[in-house]
């Protein structure tokens, strides 16, 4: 299938080198699945027998795709598929966005984006036990690491328990000190929904991703040591730059 | 990114008609964040200026598409992307495959594809704590839910400890009774690492996935109830499919 797709992209009179398709249609691949378990892809002779061209295009391509960091060629083994170094970001009971990655980056930083008061839809009054229709600030943030958009946060709070949410986050930063100014001195993770979807433009422009890059989305109910839900929120990751990880001996 | 990606691909002399030219690309782009947060595309106006194509050619494509499933036309709100719906698989300390979705299905079902004895390669042996090169058994396992591929596996598990192990499984179909079979009752989950990633070829073919689907990658570690380590898994989990819960009362 993957081939069919490559195949089936080449103009040869669109007046763009051949081997730039050729390399912009190896990356496209890449992503639909070209190269074997290991990440190696096919041989250059299959490679140029699958897009009609001759050997010379693809290791043009196959080079300016080694010089971009998306290949690597190892002497006699083939050339492979670089797999991005992932920040690991713990789900436990207790840990902290900042906590739990604070040790594999030098800084990470929280930065408030927007926030306003809305009208609770059904899926937030569910996730935070209000009535559909109660008052609930959604606030939206970014938090990175070292500098490099890792997720972008869409939280939903009780407006009636915590009224200046939003303007604490913006002199603290983090939702653990936010909810500390408001009175809340320790919540729990109750439970945490996780899917993998593609990048959307908003996600692209946010966290600075290129076109087909992956995301994995966490809903996620907080609540009080009652408890009572605090917080609702859907953060989008980049699934190349973080991976979670899950300890039985956390909860 | 996504609107020139889309509108790079037509060929207005390609034999293939236009608007099929255009649903392609909506599906495509669709994968690549075409549509709003609510999974609304933008106007028939705005794509057909996108696409540089008139509004009729645009309309027979989204069309195309509502007939398709892939799309939805909603009267006066515009035209959606189908979010597919999800079985939730919940980890936790104890939850089965089989046993955490046979709630959501009529019947879960095992599949073996192969297995084989081999030396352990370093991420192997650190999982299961056993020396490098130490024999183990390599299992590839599918799992379908009412007969549709949901998740396939590799497996691996001390030979020492459990040498029938994969005759036990083409038996039972099940790692749990597989265990029982050699002697071990319980055991539970200790860790588990989720990644997203594109579908492999191989993915596409065993899980019948189309080109552009995307996975869920699980690397767990089970352990007997003394905490030795028997089972270290990769399971590569349709992400249209399976959706994963994580509740803290669950560890």
């Amino acid at each position: 299938m993957a081939e069919a797709h490559l195949k089936s992209g080449l103009e040869r009179r669109s007046g763009i080198a051949l081997w730039r398709q050729i390399a912009d249609a190896i990356r496209a691949g890449i992503g639909s699945g070209l190269g074997d378990e290991d990440g190696r892809l096919p041989p250059e002779v299959q490679l140029a027998e699958e897009f009609g061209v001759n050997r010379h295009t693809v290791r043009a391509a196959i080079s300016a795709l080694v010089n971009d960091g998306v290949l690597q060629a190892h002497q006699g083994r083939g050339t492979f598929i670089v797999e991005p170094e992932r920040l690991t970001y713990p789900i436990s009971k207790r840990t902290r966005f900042s906590t739990g990655l604070e040790s594999q980056t030098q800084a990470i930083t929280g930065h408030f984006i927007s926030s306003e008061h809305v009208a609770a839809k059904p899926e937030v009054a569910k996730a935070l036990k209000l009535e559909i229709g109660a008052e609930v600030i959604c606030m939206q943030t970014l938090r990175k690491g070292d500098g490099i958009p890792l997720v972008r946060s869409t939280a939903w709070f009780d407006a009636k328990r915590f009224p200046d949410l939003a303007e604490r986050y913006q002199e603290n930063l983090s939702i653990t000190r936010s909810f500390k100014a408001c009175g809340l001195d320790d919540y729990v993770r109750q439970s945490t929904v996780i899917e993998a979807h593609h990048a959307s433009i908003r996600d692209s422009d946010m966290l600075n991703l290129s076109p087909g890059a992956l995301i994995l989305v966490l809903k996620a109910i907080n609540t009080d040591l009652d408890g009572v839900p605090v917080e609702y929120s859907k953060g989008r990751y980049s699934a190349d730059r973080v991976k979670l990880q899950i300890e039985s001996s956390d909860f």
